[in-house]
């Protein structure tokens, strides 16, 4: 099986070409095509400033199905007023026409530079190209035309069974927060085969968002183009998983394991990231309290500089920890890298520092800090500060 | 006039010396006393991880009044449980006992290494020395002795008229955030001759505080030993400023002017700074509003390298901007660099580039996003995300 044909996903094609957005001959275009109209559900950026495609898209998701979706990359259509809306209604148009499908069945995202208008007549001109190449394991070329920095592509896979029917999840992802110079982006599509009810889908998908694309951060920063679309087109002919389904479960399951995965992907493919840090804040009062705490803690610049530099200087993690104003038992709070206790009873832990240089020298290590205050807990996944996050981000030019 | 003598307040005797807890031989312990008990306020870190000389100087200033601040720099006392509060008594009584004063009129202030125990043997061998020392002039040897990895001092001066008599204010202050690796710390120092009500001092360092120490970031981190104190020991014999007080308004104006030098100094000193880049937030609908925006703004590491980079990369900075969870009208949000608009009407503003390019070679920029929501505003001071940050805070070990 070539590697292409792992990603198929019945009733989808999917293609990516280069229509000349960005200058270095990689894909720039992607399309994917659903055969039936798709129930669908999209979760958008809440930057105030949002993109033109994101506003055409935020108000397309309500009618609940989608039967396409176009990216293009290189070009963010964002601060660009009514101009740009126009501007994705266009690349819009010329979708549907090929297709010949309803326009408001038609998805639209962008990523790449802001301020400026994307170029209208190169995606125009490329978009026969892009339809006639439509293919069951066109997934791969899709992911690639929606990639901007990203090292590697992030794309995974999941079959469940619901029923006597399996079902096929595939989804891509680009671009963790705003993962390149002034580059706009967090894009990722699911597709699946399965019959799922609409409302259950926009809600098993919000959770599996929220536990996955929610909860990593490389720089804090919120894009305004950050789009995370799912299509249900039915055609595993399952029995529609509706509410109180048994197989809402086992479907909800794969799904938040997918977003993992690819989340996880945008992390460890972070701007200049050489590792993966995952915080977890447990035995707090409430979820919003470890969620500030594990965001406080995953956003310092000293706590992220100091894994690059493979110091296990818990220091700063208390101290990120102790300045979100929610008043902590000093005494009772507990700090573990991996198993290793660091702090604890208001104090730093001697005499494991061996084992925690053998620590800090692994590409994934996990931060847990108790707050001995209840019982909920959160996780978050961040990257390292490193001197490539700098150089990416200030040696470009607008 | 020698350098040294520009610093003087009457009443005021300071010293720094080298008691050995830094390996460079630089200062790093230091006193400064007053010759009568002096009026005092002082203004503390808000983490729930205090360290140990901040919580005994927060029960001790309630007392309202402070003849002697001691402090040394190189360990923090901070995350050192009830040893660490021991070991702050210590130093306070060493300090109490040469200067036969109350033990309760003296401040502890530390800073440096968090979760290490302060050397007290060395510092109480230095003592004696420390004392023996105190002078008029002693003001910037008491500097240089609470600087960590500063570049150069933070030293300011005013004088102003109360009535027939004039007062001085001088102040002493060290590190941005946490300015050093792993180091903790803001300390600030600030003394008077002037007389003034406990309440009304309070009030105007308050006040002066908010719009100085706490309108400055480097990286968004608060540490654990955060302190600013004022001591007002009123040797000018001045009718004292009490409520209402004619007098209060230029003081109050002096003292803001004299934190304002220091914090903007603090941040021109930031780690790795290249760059101070003032950023105000105007026309918001309350100051919460604007605080919120502005450090958002302030603390995007998207914003600090571009800055770095001198590219007017003007889309992170709106979409920093939209991203605090206030409903902005994005038609009416304006950002100026300095008098050259770079964003109106929901778009970049072109055609200004080669002003842009001068402005952006300038080692200090105003960046003013205009709101169009009110008439609040709120002005923070923040410098750029240079390499060195990244340097200085990997490349340093616990």
């Amino acid at each position: 099986m070539k590697k292409s044909e792992q990603y198929r996903v019945p009733g989808f094609l999917a293609n990516g070409i280069h229509a000349g957005i960005k200058p270095d001959g990689q894909n720039d275009l992607a399309l994917i095509y659903s055969q039936v109209p798709a129930t669908a559900a999209g979760l958008f950026t809440t930057n105030c400033f949002k993109a033109a495609p994101v506003l055409l898209d935020m108000e397309r998701i309500r009618g609940g199905q989608v039967q396409a979706v176009v990216a293009n990359s290189g070009v963010a259509n964002a601060a660009t007023g009514e101009q740009g809306y126009a501007d994705a209604l266009s690349v819009s148009k010329a979708v549907s026409e090929r297709l010949r499908i309803d326009d408001e069945l038609v998805q639209v995202a962008s990523t790449g530079v802001i301020g400026h208008r994307i170029p209208l007549g190169k995606i125009k001109a490329g978009m026969g190209k892009l339809v006639k190449g439509l293919s069951p394991d066109g997934i791969p070329e899709a992911e690639a035309g929606i990639m901007t920095t990203d090292r590697f592509p992030k794309i995974a896979l999941r079959k469940v069974a619901i029923g006597p029917k399996e079902v096929t999840l595939c989804g891509i992802a680009k671009g963790a927060g705003m993962i390149e110079p002034n580059m706009a982006t967090m894009l990722a599509f699911v597709m699946t085969d399965a019959a799922v009810d609409r409302e259950v889908l926009e809600n098993l998908f919000r959770r599996a968002v929220g536990g996955s694309f929610n909860a990593v951060t490389v720089d804090g920063c919120m894009s305004t183009n950050d789009t995370a679309l799912i299509l249900a087109n039915g055609m595993a002919g399952n029995r529609t998983i509706g509410r109180g389904s048994r197989y809402a479960g086992p479907f909800a399951e794969a799904l938040a394991s997918l977003t993992v995965e690819l989340a996880r992907g945008l992390v460890r493919d972070g701007e200049g990231a050489t590792k993966l840090i995952e915080i977890t804040v447990e035995e707090a009062r409430t979820i919003r309290d470890a969620q500030k705490v594990a965001y406080a803690v995953a956003n310092s610049n000293l706590v992220k500089t100091a894994f690059f530099g493979g110091d296990p200087n818990w220091g700063r993690i208390i101290s990120a920890a102790g300045s979100v104003g929610i008043d902590l038992p000093v005494d009772d709070v507990k700090l573990f890298f991996d198993d290793c206790p660091l702090f604890a009873k208001g104090k730093g832990v001697t005499g494991r520092g061996a084992e925690l240089a053998g620590i800090m020298k692994r590409p994934e290590i996990r931060v847990r800090l108790t707050l001995g205050m209840g019982s909920r807990s959160w996780t978050v996944c961040t990257s390292d500060l490193s001197f490539d996050y700098v150089k990416i981000n200030a040696h470009y030019h607008t």
